[in-house]
């Protein structure tokens, strides 16, 4: 296996419910346009950079799809296969699935509100199966019968994901292919914390920006060969302070 | 198996290079507007219908991968499984490819024009290596080594898309799943070529609409249960009219 490996990531734009301030978690929202722009310049930063993707991996989530055609429409790689799973999706955010950031801030305190964040073990209370923001008997979800999951915190969406890592992805790497990874702040949150090894405790300060490719360059044992570098560092870090700040925003 | 198995045949939308009236064969060329509008209302119709595509087939051309993406949007179906082939790719049209029509059929005739277009086993003369529009070279070819066509008839398109309906479309038609099949018009010629049995002699006279879904009810044999049935028949008609009328235009 010819090192190094490239392996990169990309968290879908801005999305309908992302304007909204709302929790979306498992909701397939789209979208929002300012999202879809962000999609098609992750393929122009693609494309600029050089780095050619030979493999998509996406979660069965709208948002992700879309930014992933966009982008590659962009870069000029919609031939490119593609692999999805329900293993790379968003985590989910229970009962606060359709629930206003703000207003959830006001109502129960920063505390509780930080801990539902950003707690690596505690997860929200579990959605009600009749919601209307439930999965539960959505088709794309059938495989896992009554497994579909009604809360998560984010050791649980590291529990999801990683096997899906182990695999299938790193199968794609070991075989000198370029991997983009499209999904959700959380499930990425989970890959960075496997790649660099991030405590439970410090990955609660990890954000990651919206539409702009994050590029590691790996071993032949999968581990980093140093920090994964944004292609757009100025807007990455810009885009990593505006996530930091939500729930603040009226 | 359950019948009636069922499978969707979608038409790539108009092209930048149909709206120039350029022969485009395997030239990488995107969708126009009006296109991307076909691609949309072709998903609408799927979803008026009912009928939910279980996984997409699709060629390894930009035009048939947006179609399909801009369709499974509108259809609420974006997060169904992928599979992607140079078999399902339109006819490679050798030495016109990037040729206006209009400029070749004043020039060579109306007998050699009509020849080259729907002549069943008489390709056109085969595309230069070094010409800009050659896919020799094409990194999403890699596998093909130097087989990489150079022109096709018809009969070259039967021969490399009927193995791969064998072994793969026809599996998962077998599973019960619903299959959407988003490609070009001389590959989907071929498809219903063989399905409905029409002889080499009447297969020029079969134009297939773009943008509009084709249904058809299969038996476990994979054979028709009756005629093929357009989501929109009065656009199918009209849109087939067009495509009889290529050429003729200024």
């Amino acid at each position: 296996m010819t090192e190094p490996l490239t392996l990169v990531l990309l968290r879908h734009g801005n999305s309908d419910w992302n304007q909204k301030n709302l929790f979306t978690g498992w909701v397939d929202v789209r979208l929002s346009e300012q999202g879809r722009g962000e999609a098609v310049r992750a393929g122009e930063l693609l494309a600029e950079s050089g780095i050619k993707p030979d493999v998509l991996y996406t979660s069965v989530l709208s948002r992700a799809i879309q930014t992933a055609n966009l982008a590659l429409d962009s870069a000029d790689r919609l031939w490119i296969p593609v692999k999805r799973s329900w293993r790379l999706n968003e985590r989910h955010y229970g009962a606060l699935q359709g629930k206003d950031k703000a207003q959830t801030l006001a109502e129960y305190g920063n505390e509780q509100f930080m801990t539902w964040r950003r707690s690596f073990d505690t997860p929200p209370p579990p959605l009600d199966d009749n919601s209307e923001w439930s999965q539960v008997g959505d088709e794309r979800y059938a495989d896992l019968g009554d497994d579909v999951p009604r809360t998560e915190c984010l050791k649980d969406v590291i529990d999801r994901m990683l096997p899906y890592w182990h695999s299938d992805i790193t199968v794609d790497l070991a075989a000198g292919k370029t991997v983009l990874v499209t999904a959700h702040g959380n499930s990425l949150r989970a890959l960075v914390k496997h790649l660099d090894g991030i405590s439970d405790e410090d990955i609660a300060e990890l954000n990651i920006p919206t539409g702009i490719p994050l590029v590691y360059k790996l071993n032949s044992n999968f581990e980093p060969l140093g920090p994964g570098e944004y292609l757009d560092p100025e807007a990455a870090a810009a885009g990593a302070a505006a996530v930091a700040a939500q729930g603040a925003k009226k």
